[in-house]
């Protein structure tokens, strides 16, 4: 049977089913933004990893080495955001095709500092080695927090209101429109959309905020797209969920590029993925505090829909209906 | 500059003198086996990656999916046991060509798992992808241990004697022979060798009780070969060391096939890396504990020289004399 037949998710599942499904000391195995393990009697172990290959994840046509380590620790960065958790400490695996230069890995280095200085993340341990072809980045990203006040993918209940942070389909537009700006100058608009996409920035206080505050019942970061991200949370807490897709926030920006008919422009909102903005579910009842957090934020909050029983479904409601879901889903690496 | 002008370790040396040089809750950084950090009063965190990519690390037409799986964890736990480590919860990172089966994962998996099992080992996370063409694997290892109680790299003193386990060189033999065999039927010899590349034993209740009674004042698993892992453990000790080359240990199946000439069979000992020895620095009046317990161990050990003070240098002496260091050198991934 091939990979394509199963699917990223397929694959994820088969492995996952294969190993023993507990284990005393680990809180959170497979199956969330990042797993959760106890040491002892401190702070519980937060730990995630995310793969960046060349020509799959980035093309180095489009991308300086400086912003691709800025991102490649950024998108790790949110996996924790998204548990509430505090990072701590990096390890990276790194392989190198020898046509790039010592200053290529040094600006690599230095934008992914650039990032974890202001974390409070350190570089402890990793490998290197040489690659035939293809660059290939895998980070490890080991931070902390009380298992009590980390927010998982499960918890959700029906009657939850849904909120995602800032604005989505940003980072999809700009990707699109990398690719054809053929060297001329980016207007204002399009830099914005660009470096939504290039330097996405990790909610990392708002995650921590939310879990230490428990305004947060459930939640997960908008990698794979709001989407198939939202599924996760359906499937981890065995709900349904209803969208609104006008109240899906979009940027000025966005909405004055996207190339899409009047009226569908939520459809790239909804299905682009690596906003890197948050996803939670929280109960009507927290809905003053949220808004009252929320304010000293410069991404706000925008509440997009409510969890619904299992039994509804994952539905997206627009003015004529409920959608056609067929349209909808994210990114599968191996479909 | 090009990558191979300063080689894997001007890389890494690049890179941790980018970052700060500590980290009040870092124990060990960049630059032993593993990392050590600290959560909280309970056991200390120890953890490290290893990368391993097709056509740089290992060739599928070699390597069958279950025994690469197997390796694949095997190298890590050799890293935790060369910190006197228990291992704990795995995460890992997996490109994959899409020519590779369901069954291929199935196998790879079931390899790591038949591993990880008997040694207590979780998978608790990862991260795949679809790769254009050659797979590619990336384990971290997540381990515990008190830090009064692990060994690093650092803290050999002149005047202690130097141990390893096992034989050295039979996995560059394996190696060598698989290249070889071209579909030929392997003798009993061949079998212990080519397993001895494809199967290795990671050393880790040994690397645990050297730490457990503080047998051991330095320790490193030998990856790269002899040569160039003791040169770690001088540069982080800052001493010198002698080996006398005629007392590495060599198995009777490496005696009889290596192509060495006469009295040079050593060198492939020496050299040879991927063997997942531990190479050990010990007090001299340790012997007679170190003796009793290796008594225990069916590797054994063998006393292969002594620490020196760092203006002695590295020297490796045979029945003639010194041996020009310039042959001896291991691996390094951009040479």
């Amino acid at each position: 049977m091939k990979l394509r037949e199963i699917g990223e998710f397929g694959l994820i599942a088969r492995i996952k089913n294969s190993w023993p499904a507990s284990s005393p000391r680990v809180i959170q195995g497979i199956g969330d933004d990042a797993a959760v393990s106890s040491l002892g009697p401190g702070n519980d172990l937060v730990s995630t990893v995310d793969l960046l290959i060349e020509d799959v994840h980035f093309d180095l046509s489009f991308i300086e080495p400086y912003p691709l380590g800025r991102k490649s620790l950024a998108v790790n960065l949110s996996d924790l955001a998204a548990m509430g958790a505090t990072p701590r400490w990096l390890l990276i695996s790194l392989a190198l095709p020898s046509r790039l230069s010592v200053e290529f890995t040094d600006q690599f280095f230095a934008g992914m500092q650039a990032l974890a200085q202001p974390n409070g993340v350190s570089l402890i341990g990793g490998d290197t080695s040489s690659s035939p072809d293809r660059m290939f980045v895998s980070i490890t990203l080991l931070g902390e927090g009380k298992k009590e006040a980390l927010v998982f993918r499960h918890g959700a209940k029906p009657g939850d209101d849904l909120y995602v942070t800032g604005t989505l389909g940003d980072s999809l537009l700009g990707l699109h429109l990398a690719k054809n700006l053929r060297g001329r100058a980016a207007s204002p608009e399009e830099r914005f959309l660009l470096e939504r996409h290039f330097d996405p920035t990790p909610r990392l206080q708002e995650g921590q905020a939310l879990a230490e505050r428990r305004l947060a019942r459930a939640m997960i970061d908008v990698s794979d797209g709001l989407f198939s991200d939202l599924y996760h949370i359906c499937e981890e807490s065995q709900v349904g969920a209803l969208i609104w897709a006008d109240r899906i926030p979009q940027s000025p920006a966005f909405r004055s590029l996207v190339p899409a008919s009047p009226g569908e422009e939520w459809k790239w909102a909804l299905r682009g993925g690596e906003d890197y903005e948050l996803l939670f579910a929280a109960p009507p009842d927290k809905a003053e505090d949220l808004a009252a957090l929320a304010k000293e934020w410069p991404c706000g909050i925008t509440r997009i829909g409510r969890v619904e029983p299992r039994s509804h479904g994952l539905v997206v409601r627009d003015e004529k209906g409920p959608v056609d879901p067929s349209s909808l889903k994210g990114y599968d690496h191996f479909a």
